[in-house]
């Protein structure tokens, strides 16, 4: 948890490197305190940590004596840093930690954090179709890895805000098609190469 | 888990074409019990699954009118599947089953189910060497998947006994390799620009 909040800080000073009047005060606020009402959503998966989370960190800067409109603008980062159609970000701090937090979402970090996260659910690597073969992941109703490649990884990389962003996810583009469609590849020519033998074989 | 059983006994019907005079009735069944042993060792992390799961198989096939010499190979193949000095397979079969074994966790399927595995126990992805920067998992000590894929998973390569089993590994080791190498250089790149960054931010 410690490691990522370094790393959305990371990706936020590294994009801002490409923007001119960064707020820096609001910015490394904004980005040390955006995920702060995850305990919320995960205890009650209806409340939005982005929405909770603004809230928390808007009451607890006016608690510790920050003016409200430092406080304010902090609020309008964390709230907006998630996909939602009816809060995006507005100023230069929050594109720039909307960008950072997708960032950690692209490459090769974006698969293992994914593959990570199944595997703390319990949710598979893929799912079976019914005509017996491997999906590839599209369109499927069933919660899987592929599954979450295709409705959400792989439409990421043209939804960044700012220059740097936009540039990092890029570069980070190819190591995560590479390794889908290897994956792919590999399972499903053991699947297909398999479920063939043993066909043959029960026959 | 049953996914994992079928992708098993596919890997091995797979080798078992390249080889002469295999005993599929002993192959096929020491497949589907091979992991028959993981909720012992599960609840006693002392005991080893492929010993456990040699005997529990034994039994099981003894009292199911399977007679003992049947019930012997099948326990020999079980108990030898896993990397164990004193306990090698010996027969065909046994040989089969262990790369079949193997074979899961090589390509980008070790990557994936080492990455799934990282989520359900809560390891880390990667470990913080004293100088700061991010260990490339050599000799680390602290339980990571850069330690795990270093450990173990680039290792793998050259221990499998088929024909088959050497060739299939071979032909996935460079999706491992790859990923490694790609997920190494993104979190190293973002990690240390963005440590530069916020020590001159600070100073």
């Amino acid at each position: 948890m410690e490691m990522i909040i370094y790393q959305n800080c990371y990706n936020a000073l590294d994009i801002a490197t490409a923007e001119k009047n960064v707020d820096y005060n609001v910015l490394i606020c904004a980005c040390l305190l955006h995920d702060i009402g995850r305990k919320e959503q995960f205890e009650n998966p209806k409340l939005c940590h982005a929405m909770v989370g603004g809230e928390k960190a808007y009451n607890f800067l006016i608690d510790n004596q920050f003016d409200s409109l430092f406080a304010e603008k902090v609020k309008h980062c964390i709230q907006a840093h998630r996909y939602r159609q009816n809060n995006s970000p507005q100023s230069l701090e929050a594109k720039i930690l909307f960008d950072a937090d997708k960032l950690d979402a692209t490459g090769t970090l974006g698969i293992a954090r994914t593959l990570f996260y199944k595997g703390t659910v319990g949710e598979p690597l893929y799912s079976i179709l019914p005509s017996g073969r491997i999906s590839d992941g599209t369109d499927d109703e069933k919660p899987s890895f592929f599954q979450e490649y295709k409705f959400k990884l792989e439409k990421l990389y043209n939804r960044f805000y700012t220059v740097r962003g936009n540039e990092i996810a890029k570069e980070r583009q190819q190591t995560a098609i590479s390794f889908y469609n290897d994956m792919l590849r590999e399972v499903r020519d053991s699947y297909d190469r398999g479920l063939n033998l043993l066909d043959k074989r029960i026959k």
